[in-house]
């Protein structure tokens, strides 16, 4: 009946002392050699192990430690084994600060301050206020509007795309393929926060970018299959945009000597946009084995059409 | 009648532009050649001119384009001579973000991951709920407490210090001699923001330091001469500091080939923290013309006992 945390051990070992706290009735391991393969019936994994289905034959749920699923190879899970994602506050808080800090950072001109503290420069750059500035995000899912909540108070002019319909109050809302064509000429930062599927794979390229206004700003903490590199390092060369945030990366660690790590324009953050935070992770995972154990539905539990 | 506005051109032109549409009963010159100086009543300046007082000889009012008038000799300037200090949002606005910013630029590690990327690593470094990171305030002022209102909602663990007792909802306010030793000691980051004063000129000191948690980091945007350059230096050489965030110098610009130019763990931005908006200046100014004009007391004038 036990749950295997199969990941770093520093943060296994506060795992270990959480579950121990708040639910000692639930067996935990954080050590993969100190437990009989047959007493896993719970799997908590970043990326799966290498054989993991032959190796704990008693598996009733896999957890992801992520908010996505799009680290699993899916064919490789039986359609019968559950698989559910991570939904705790702290992933959204995270990214919630991520997006607002790297905002900030380009309305305030950092990245220039950083440049020019190498250069021995002292030279005002002029802000405006927060309003006339346009933040848009691709992707209006949870990520995103604890983003948005959080930037509100700032006062930045907010917007955001969406596949399908949604309505954000005080967020001006498009969607679908005619949305996207309204949407991005109002975009003088874009913040990626979509989910990786077939249909928005390699989608920020050049026939996005260039419908940007003309010097906008891309952060992107979406996954790095998203972004088509070349055309990025060709949009920051003409101007078409001034500068790029990237979280995520294909692959990660970029290769060394990839253009990315020394163009100055782009700032490289190594996947730290959100990150699982024990405390509020633990509490997730306790209450979906209790739902598990009272044949409730799993918050989380991915619908192995839809992807996400 | 006229006010003439005696800083950046630029700027002037705006001004020019928001006088004529919203108080065209009061006249406006920002081009000092364009202007019998006796004509002149009012004058907006960030540094007086030299010989400011035998050229303009009919001036009524004198309006700092600053929240501060430590920028003046205040003894050159005559008593009677009403000086009044910019209270407009904008001010406010710009330093909320710019703290926040940097408060956010600390915890989530973004100053590191600079350094990385010009080395080409690739390297996660964890952090923590934002409720861990205790964010201290010397000063809870109008300033501070703009800044506390954007950090809030962030969840990071707030105190404030002042020299006088102050209630701020959701913070930890300690006040006088003995609370400054209670308050230094729970400060991870150390936000100064306090005004120029013969007491606090020098504060920012190894005394004070040394009261800090190991490991401390320090944001300063009150001024200069608030900050001992050596004693940072040590501080940040033995670790007791772990990083400063300097918005202000003295002098402003260093000069050429300081330490701190070339520090690692000192983030230098060019007196940038907040700015007078046009926008929102304009009204501040305007108001307080009326004020004059209707024999009442304007907002902001200098109280010059307490030089501030």
């Amino acid at each position: 009946m036990t749950l295997l945390y199969h990941a770093d051990p520093e943060r296994g070992a506060e795992w270990a002392q959480l579950f121990a706290e708040r639910a000692p009735e639930i067996p935990f391991e954080y050590r993969p050699d100190a437990i009989a393969p047959d007493a896993v019936r719970f799997l908590a994994v970043w990326h799966p192990p290498a054989g993991m289905l032959q190796r704990y034959s008693n598996l009733e749920v896999l957890f992801s430690l992520g908010a996505g699923v799009d680290q699993f190879d899916l064919g490789d899970i039986p359609q019968d084994l559950p698989l559910v994602r991570m939904i705790e506050p702290g992933i959204a808080e995270g990214m919630a600060e991520y997006v607002s800090l790297s905002v900030m950072l380009l309305h305030r001109h950092f990245l220039d301050y950083v440049g020019q503290q190498r250069a021995e420069v002292w030279k005002l750059k002029r802000f405006h206020p927060s309003s006339r500035l346009r933040v848009g995000f691709l992707g209006a899912g949870m990520l995103a509007q604890a983003a948005i909540a959080r930037l509100w108070p700032f006062g930045f002019t907010l917007s955001a795309w969406s596949r399908s319909e949604k309505t954000i109050e005080g967020v001006t809302c498009y969607h679908g393929e005619d949305g996207l064509n309204a949407f991005l000429p109002q975009c003088d930062i874009l913040v990626c926060l979509l989910p990786l599927t077939p249909e928005t794979r390699g989608m920020l390229n050049d026939a996005l970018f260039s419908k940007l206004p003309k010097g906008a700003a891309l952060i992107n903490c979406g996954r790095g299959q998203h972004l088509v590199h070349n055309d990025l390092l060709a949009a920051l060369a003409t101007g078409q945009l001034s500068r790029a945030i990237l979280d995520v990366t294909e692959p990660e660690p970029l290769e060394p000597g990839h253009p990315f790590w020394r163009n100055e324009k782009i700032f490289l953050t190594p996947h730290t946009a959100s990150m699982t935070q024990p405390d509020t992770a633990v509490d997730a995972i306790i209450d979906n084995i209790r739902r598990h154990r009272a044949g409730k539905t799993m918050v989380g539990l991915v619908d192995r059409n839809s992807l996400y």
